[in-house]
């Protein structure tokens, strides 16, 4: 579909008629105060800059981006997909993203919840580099943006394909650090409370905390499905706490997975949640701190990862093939939905 | 500060060198479909779309973002400020505005949390319309806007200027029906707790309040400001429930406020929150749902006021200076934080 044509003047009416130059010795500045006055993070005293704007729009001067876009050869946007923003991590992950890269004099342009970009999206926009926050990566796409040099970094996810780097959080150190804490509060009978089962954060949680197990002697975890999501996480733990060998202790691969269930356990089963069931989360999301929940969990560094994230977007808009894969350190965080260690 | 230009082929290059006319005979289609195959939204079968991609790449064609611009007028960016990513009220927004924006071939370029986008941005990137998400609107970007001929919609913020349209729910309504519903339970001690002083949708809730008020011949609220955020609305339940003529209700401006006032009164005081202390919120974010909180509060129809906000975009893309006030009515949902009706 072509939309008619506005009645805004278009760029090349501006080029032709009114330049940087006019605008300079309109303002009295010099050209190159006129292109930072109109360069997203430039510095510029502010009257000076108020000055120069009002000259533009006297003129009728608009910046010609294409022009920009050739002398930096970059758009100055990263594209940013985001699986589940009902995961406060994920919010609190994008508020800082958004931030950073603006510090950057970047642009965070966001793509919808429902899959990844599409490769015309990242060449119709010029896309400097996507992030893809919790959402997988198809080896289609992967093709296209190493065809087109648009460097791809995975957030909370790893990949099996060479065309990316990602930057995680120590999956295995975490669940090994809270599978010996529940040990060490007495428990024995013990379940995972799993997310998506193809998720890569999934997988290591599981794994780590299973590895743990099995070095203690035990067998492994009893093991529930909640997609990441609350109200499924609300019917697995009802699942759970129904069998015959309830567990007394449950390891759920994300907060809002523990929020669910330690509200099953307490509002549905009368179950006093760090006493008699220790259930333990992984993020350490705003809400696990509310005293209503006081959730035991394993904090991930999310600003250290969105740091991580941006040093990674410089250095691969330098060297496009150098992939890396980051490893941020989290702890856990003890609160009262689990039993003390003895 | 230019960098340097990189290794990647420019579009200049692309342009000179490889046509949309070498990309159709290359993949055996027509120009129609090459264009089509670029542009965000365009229908097209998957394996036609392969084709023109694959020979796209072995041709080292990409597309000329300026020559589409030109073309359809318009970039297809919108920019989105969003001030308070901690109320999930606007992460739901925010993600039903990427989902519909999305619909519609457009895309969401996203502004830190800090403050309005700046001019320079807005005319870098040739953006279409601005949202704000209670982001309010200075006069100079108003103006700066409205010469470069950039609508703006203030979404859940009203603005006395005539530069700019606006998306808000029935606040004066549902502050009204608040009232109506405490005073029902027999509660005669009531509180306000506001949100940021100045935010149009605070004055409203409370102008609405406090007008049931009189007309039943109540004199105004008690009254604590908790800033529309978790902790200062800790703080502020404190300083009301210290009085010595302590409230028996509150009213709060929105429900992550209302969720705060509820801990503090369960877990400081040890007060039995739906039977001694009615507590109500504003907006119905999905935790004023969770049986931990089960919430009283004023539903805002996020789906319809995006729907809306879609809607004005595309007005006002056709007519700029016809500006519109949409205000959508949502509903009192009664839960356990308050005490039912007599």
């Amino acid at each position: 579909m072509v939309a008619p044509r506005d009645a805004r003047r278009s760029p090349v009416d501006d080029a032709a008629s009114v330049t940087v130059h006019d605008v300079a010795r309109e303002a009295g500045v010099s050209q190159s105060a006129v292109s930072r006055a109109f360069t997203p993070g430039s510095s510029l005293v502010a009257d000076k800059r108020e000055r120069i704007l009002a000259a533009a729009a006297k003129l009728g001067y608009r910046p010609n981006p294409l022009a920009r876009s050739l002398i930096r050869g970059r758009s100055g946007i990263v594209g940013v997909g985001v699986a589940n923003l009902a995961n406060p991590f994920f919010v609190a992950t994008l508020q800082l993203l958004s931030d950073r890269l603006d510090q950057n004099g970047l642009r965070l342009m966001l793509f919808p919840a429902q899959g990844e970009p599409s490769i015309q999206d990242v060449l119709h926009y010029r896309i400097d580099a996507l992030v893809l926050l919790s959402v997988s990566l198809s080896s289609l796409l992967a093709g296209e943006c190493r065809r087109a040099g648009v460097p791809i970094i995975l957030y909370n996810r790893t990949t099996d394909q060479d065309d990316a780097s990602c930057v995680v959080g120590d999956n295995a150190h975490g669940a090994r650090a809270v599978a010996a804490h529940l040990l060490g509060g007495g428990h024995r009978r013990l379940a995972f409370l799993s997310g998506s089962p193809d998720a890569s954060t999934n997988i290591e949680r599981e794994a780590g905390f299973t590895a743990y197990l099995a070095e203690q002697g035990l067998p492994p975890p009893l093991r529930e499905c909640g997609h990441f999501a609350f109200d499924a996480a609300m019917a697995a733990t009802r699942r759970l706490l129904l069998r015959p060998d309830r567990p007394d202790a449950i390891f759920c691969a994300n907060d809002t997975m523990a929020l669910a269930a330690i509200t099953v356990a307490r509002h549905e089963f009368g179950i006093d949640v760090g006493r008699d069931l220790s259930i333990v989360g992984y993020d350490d999301v705003p809400m696990a701190a509310w005293p209503s929940f006081a959730l035991t969990t394993y904090s991930q560094p999310a600003a250290q990862m969105v740091d991580e994230t941006v040093r990674l977007i410089h250095a691969l808009r330098e060297s496009p093939s150098n992939h890396e894969a980051v490893v941020c350190p989290g702890k856990l965080v003890v609160r009262g939905s689990s039993r003390p260690v003895a």
